[in-house]
């Protein structure tokens, strides 16, 4: 099984390594990074960067396709060469997914039309703009499109595509073997749970990709 | 703030990810990656890689270091070019800290010895064969040194040393801000919640890094 995970520059690493951690440990896959061009990519802030290894035009008919977000994918909302990409994957794929406002992506590439769909909190308003229906759910499945919310939600849906991919055993197995037992030390995860002050702050956050000293 | 992050050959992405995406947030923070040469540098299973942009020797006294995980650090636990880096970084760092087996290589320095520590669950036993006592946490502190459990719970440990170093409401505006609002479809991420047929599964998926087909 073929896993291609576009990379882009701007990209959000976690977003990508979530659910490479779940799927490249599902039995017999591999897990391909891919660009327009082969080589590094930085991610928003910079200072990170990882390889593609190989061209999009590479891999053209992978299994699953996991669309990464970040700041970068608004340079990408009228690029063919990604958009026609991420079209022709979906011809072919099994399971079309995105994490964040990869989800913008799959909407610009006209894969959610009138489809519900998730993407980052932040950006709801323009991945509606793009055709699709935003609901506020972690991981929304649409027949074979499965779009997640934001940057570390890309976990729990590369733990629920193991599970369709692979079985319940396989997907609890890497579940463990990832240690995947959260406990977060606070409960603010979601704009519904966060306090007023603290959404403030994380939306202040959206303009320098640092959440400024409170 | 200055948070050094060290890869090596056969690191575990995630490992490193989970804490640079909560750290690189807080206010004026760097996250750089190093490594004994900069360069490429690829994950336990070969199918990504990360660029540490300099060398060790170039990041001496980092803030905050976070020593990731993954099969490769088997093969530095007698590099003294390695723990040589860490002894030294934690003579003057605020935070040391540790993922996964990240905290064999603190242990392997000298750093715990006699301490309360964690690490993955498969490898108790050779944390306390380096002279740490493991204790069953998903996040254990010991004055400034850090460890986390297996993978995932660096993204834990990322949001607890938010707290400490930038207080409650940042931590939770990063929190927001990466939607880390934990839903996995399972409840099987540590070995005392997970099946013994899971358990099984997940311990020989430590021999080829996929789980065999249940």
């Amino acid at each position: 099984m073929e896993v291609a995970i576009p990379l882009f520059d701007r990209f959000t690493a976690l977003d990508a390594v979530g659910p490479y951690e779940v799927l490249s440990r599902l039995p017999g896959a591999t897990v391909t990074f891919a660009a327009k061009s082969p080589g590094i990519q930085r991610t928003d802030n910079g200072m990170l960067a990882m390889e593609a290894s190989v061209a999009l035009s590479d891999i053209p008919a992978p299994d699953v396709l996991v669309v990464p977000g970040g700041f970068g994918t608004r340079a990408l909302l009228e690029d063919e060469e990604m958009l026609g990409w991420v079209r022709q994957a979906h011809e072919t794929s099994t399971w079309t997914t995105s994490v964040c406002t990869g989800s913008l992506l799959l909407a610009a590439a006209g894969l959610l039309d009138g489809m519900e769909a998730t993407t980052h909190w932040a950006v709801r308003d323009k991945l509606e703009k793009l055709g699709a229906r935003y609901v506020e759910r972690r991981v929304v499945e649409q027949g074979k499109i499965v779009t997640a919310a934001g940057v570390s939600s890309g976990i729990d849906m590369g733990l629920v595509l193991a599970a369709k991919i692979a079985g319940d055993d396989v997907a609890q197995a890497i579940q463990l073997y990832i240690e995947y037992d959260p406990q977060p030390p606070f409960d603010s995860g979601s704009p519904a749970k966060a306090p007023p002050h603290v959404l403030d702050l994380a939306q202040r956050a959206g303009k320098t990709e640092q959440v400024p000293a409170s």
